[in-house]
Parts: structure tokens; C-alpha cells; sequence
């Protein structure tokens, strides 16, 4: 039988050996897990980003996939750690809304407080539980721990505030979430939202969300249906944020 | 029998969930599959960049890996997307020349327009293939699918002109291909090109294209032959193109 | 019988196909090995960091594992490659000095010269030995080559002055080894050597090393007992070296 495949999603960067000393301790542990990176470019600290890149990826996973998710600014305080499970899927995260985004298939049926010290490292550090905690038991996990070992089912882990669109005269303000790899602003507007509206960013006037990058001239500014579901400020082939100084948090308007 | 390993190459960076989430459909569909790397890192939509990494890379795999390579400017346009076999492996790529530089043991023996849309995810979007083209056929490919499965076969695939150096006097004008992390300026003159010759950059006299670092000093700028077999501009422990100001695409010259 | 995995720890950075191409002449080779990758982030040539990032992360990983290690300024130069093997794992890298600072149960229990060409692939480059040395020769070990066939037993190879604070009046001097991608200064100044005593940079009074981010307040500048056991300089959800203009080899004073 193979084991679960773990998923690494953190704000560790790749330019330091946090990840690979992540996957040592897994590897130590658990010597046949699969593991994948999702990003470990989540910018450093942000919970609302790592929350929004689970909810957006978890879907394309296996059954059965463990993620494990260290975005953690509350790292060494009093702040649980916790696991849950949805129907399709598990998490192991700072209970500092990470999870709170999950929706429908994604929807969380249990969860645990780990606090089951055995699990650990010893004398885990209070700087890197990605190393102390949240390797070691994930590859307990991966093992097949029955979850019941990691420690009581709570129910008042933490929410963060969905980001959602607010109404304004006859359209919605939204916000840009992120800003990817190639100068894509992404917004927390959906596809839905957008029906019929014109979409705005500043002064720039984008026009209705079209379908396809290739609905546009090249060079152009435009709104898009991105392919997450949700509206997106491009240029095709060029770099949206450069051009209009988008920043994450910037307001778009749909009328 | 194990599956032939999936190599990926794309312009997706890792600052984002799109590397992770096509590991993630991968994944779902062929358990088993092994997925290597080759780089993330190609320049945004540059296609030549990324057939020039395919070109001098390929031959260092494993018979019979399958190259998934999205650097697609087009997506969502009518472009095709392409499957081809050489000698030794197989290739997926947006029908843009990104293929068009192999050569020798890698020249294209077969290609194939795939258009069998049961082989992709369903309503794939027009923004991501990757995700809702590339990986589902390549998982399905490793799961061992015929490729006449695939689409038809075709021979108008699109071709790029191959970036030679072209005579000039008793010389060579060639051209930087790219800059690399250490600040080499990796050009398209061929060792042999350049031999019993000597390299030029701008006002810079870097004498005839040496094989090992070690025959320069340090701190020195020089002409190598590089590992890819192209001449190579290198400080010696040192950045070429930060101290030369050198750029993808200025003109080299041998005489 | 599961083979042992392949750690890599280069500077190659991840924009390049460098890291790429070894791991498909891993996988060429012997395909069933696993491979993990500790950092491909240490800056260029920098021996230092790639020896300090060995030192606190080998024991993180499983007993056998073969480090690959490839931060080479001689490249091409009489400068030898070494095996090494400690009680718990084994090693490949340049004789620059990059495995001098193991210890303890790291220490080096045997080192030879890898000097057998039939091991390396045919005609090996001067300037790119990760594919043409050390990733076949990992391979090979990977498949149980025995060790003696490498080459012969050295005694002679090349150590690097470990990174120790100085002693100063009352206090000790250190320095900062490096900074991490949350902008932390991890410093050469052991939790032991400055227990009791009070840290400074420059004009900034950093009070004892706090064990925990949580005793500070969000925003402040603070020193810390970091995961590797060594001082770091922090700013809780900040980013130390940007607000202290803090470069690696800045002095550290404890008091």
C-alpha cells in the first residue's frame, strides 16, 4: 500500500535549508512518503496568502493527501497546533485561520488539538516547529497514527474573515489578493460577481472579464476569469502590476 | 516496471501554487509516476529560452522520460499543444518551436496534435493549461496510454529559426542566449566555432575561449567553453554580467 | 531494500537547469534512488555557508544518506573531490574546506580521494562537475558501489578555521553568518556563550537571547536562541536585517 502523499506549504523560501531539513526529519521518520512541494513561497508571516493558496490547490490532490502547512507568525507562543480532516483530505496547521477558508468537498469534519508531546521531536525549539512538530508528526501520519493519538477534538479553532467583495452604489469594491509570477493581480472577486460588470483598477478601465488571454491585443491591459475562478488584472504576455503599480490590497471595482 | 520518470520545465517560477498543483494532478492520476525538475525558471513566456534549455538538457535524462514543457504564450489562443517522440524520450509542449532545436539522437521522429479532450480535466480553463491539459495527458502517458490516443498525426508543426552566429568578416557576430545565477553570459557560439579564435564583448578583449576556469586569475573576465559546449562570457569567481552590463541578447563576437 | 536517498546542497540556484540536469543523470542512472534537496540557495562560492548549512542540518536526516555537496569555486582546477563518511552519513564535495566543520556524530571517520574516471561520465567538462562527477558518482553509490573503489584513503584533506566568536574584555565578538529569508541574522555566538549576558549590533542594545519569539512584543528588534542553537537577531514578524541594514560578516557583541 502506498502511504498518503505530504504537502509541504510554507513561507520557508527555498533559499535556506528550512524545506530540506523539513523533508530530512520526514524522510527519517516515514522513509517511503511521497512528498510535494505546493509553494514555499508564501511572502513570510502572511496567514490570509496561505489560506488562500490551500483553498485554491487542495482540490487537485489526492485522496487521502496530509498538507502540512507552516505559515506561522504565532510560532512558540500559546497558539495550538492543530489536524482536521475534510471529506477528501488532511491538515495539519497553526490554528491562526490557515484552514478557515476550506469550502464544500474541502469543508472541515473533525478537528484535533495535537498536543500529544510524544509525537515530537524532543526538546523541540520554539522557533521551528516545522522541524519539531509539524515534520515529525506528519510522517507519524503518513505511518497511519490512528488521528485519535494526536490529541482532542476541539471546535473553537480559529476563523479568519473571508475576503470577500463588498456592495457599493450597483456594483462591488474588491481587493487585490495577490500579485503571481508573471504580474497578475489576482482579486477576490469571482467569476460569478463579474457576470456582466465592467471591471476597473485605478483610473484603468479593463472592461467585462473575458474567457481568454486571447480575446485581447497583445500589450493590452485586461480583466480575465483566472483560471483559480476568480477575477485577474493582466497584460497578455506583460506584467499587469508593473505597469499599474498594483500591490496586494489595492481596491477593483466591478459596475 | 517502474513508470517513466516526468520531467517539467516551465516558466511558472515558485513563488506560486501553479508548479504544486500540477505535481497535485499528476499525482491524483498516475500515483506512482516520478517527477523531476529540470527548472521553473525560464523567463516569463520566452519560448527560445526554453528550447534552449530543452536542447542542451535532454540527453542527461533517463530513456523514455517524458519533457511536459509549458512556456505558452499562447494559452487559450488556437494554438495546438503537441506531443512528440525521439530516439529516446517524449515531449508535450504548446505547438510554439519550443521542440524545434532538438537535434541528432533528440530530432522528432513522431509528432502528434493532441486534441482528445477526454484526456483532459474537465472545462479545462483558458488560462492554465498546465494544470488542465499538460498534466493530466502526461500522468495518463506515464500510465503507459498509447500515443495514437493522443490526436492525429501532423508535420506542420511550428519551428524556430535556430539562434546561429553569422559570419561577419573573418569572424562571427553571435548573440548572449542568457545570463545565468553566477552572472555567465552563455552565448550561441559553438566551441567549434570559436576555436583558434578570440572572444570579444563590446570594447572588452577576452582573448581566445579557454577550457577550465582555473587557467584565468581571479577577478578575471574571460571567454570559456562552457559546459553546454557553447562559448561561455565568465569572471572567474566573479559576475560577467553585472561587471560588463551584459544583457540577453547583445552581440559577441569572434575574429 | 530501499536505497539511501541523495541529499543535494548547492549554489546552483534554481533558474538554471544546472540542478535539473543532475538530478536526470541521477535518475539515468540509478533509477530508484530518492533524492532531497537541503538548499540550492547558497550564494555563489560561498564554502562558509555551504559548510555551516551542512553542519546543522545533517543530523536531520536519515542514517545513510549521501550528501551531495557542490559549492566549487576551484572547478576545473588540481583540486580534489572527496568522499567522506561519518558514523552516520556520507558525503561527496570539493576538498575546499565544505565538510570541515562536522563534529560530533558527524565527525569524519574515513575520507578518500575520488579519483576512479571510470566512475565519471565520459569526457567531463571543466566547469560543471555536479553533472559529470559528482552526480555519477552519487548514483553509483546510490547502488551500492563500494566506497574502496573510489579512490585511495586520504589524510590530507583541506579544513576550513570553524567560525568561533572571539573573546573581548568581558564579552566575546562573533559575527553574523548569514541571513535567513525572514531577514533573521544568525550569528557564530553558541546559546551557551551567551547565556547570562546581554547582545548588541552596532548602536542597538538587543538585551539577553530570548528563547522565544512570543516573550517580545510584534515590531521589536530582539536576540533569540535560534533552532540551530545559535544567536539570531530578529524582529518579531519583521525583518531584522532590513531595519538594522545587517550583511553577513557584521560583528555581534555579548556583554
Amino acid at each position: 500500500m502506498k502511504a498518503n502523499p505530504i504537502v509541504l506549504l510554507t513561507d520557508f523560501g527555498l533559499s535556506d535549508v528550512y524545506v530540506g531539513v523539513m523533508k530530512g526529519v520526514i524522510a527519517s521518520r516515514s522513509p517511503k512518503a511521497q512528498v510535494i512541494d505546493l509553494t514555499h513561497g508564501i511572502p513570510p508571516q502572511d496567514v490570509r496568502a496561505a489560506a488562500f493558496a490551500l483553498k485554491v490547490s487542495s482540490a487537485h490532490f489526492p485522496m487521502g493527501a496530509l498538507f502540512v502547512c507552516v505559515v506561522d507568525p504565532g510560532v512558540g507562543s500559546t497558539r495550538r497546533v492543530l489536524w482536521a480532516r475534510s471529506a477528501r483530505h488532511q491538515f495539519l496547521a497553526p490554528d491562526n485561520g490557515l484552514l478557515s477558508w476550506l469550502q464544500g468537498e474541502e469543508a472541515l469534519e473533525e478537528v484535533r488539538h495535537v498536543a500529544n508531546p510524544a509525537l515530537f521531536s524532543k526538546n523541540p525549539s520554539a522557533t521551528f516547529h516545522g522541524r519539531d512538530i509539524f515534520a515529525p508528526v506528519a510522517a507519524r501520519l503518513a505511518g497511519s497514527l490512528p488521528p485519535v493519538m494526536l490529541g482532542p477534538r476541539i471546535e473553537d479553532w480559529r476563523s479568519l474573515p473571508l475576503p470577500l467583495p463588498k456592495k457599493e452604489g450597483g456594483g462591488m469594491k474588491g481587493e487585490v489578493l495577490l500579485i503571481d509570477r508573471f504580474g497578475n493581480a489576482i482579486t477576490n472577486i469571482s467569476a460569478e460577481q463579474a457576470r456582466g460588470k465592467s471591471v476597473s483598477f485605478g483610473r484603468m478601465e479593463l472592461g467585462p472579464a473575458l474567457d481568454h488571454y486571447a480575446e485581447a491585443a497583445e500589450g493590452t491591459a485586461l480583466a480575465l476569469v483566472g483560471s483559480f475562478g476568480y477575477v485577474e488584472l493582466s497584460v497578455r504576455n506583460g506584467d499587469f502590476a508593473a505597469r499599474a503599480k498594483a500591490q496586494k490590497g489595492d481596491p477593483v471595482h466591478v459596475r
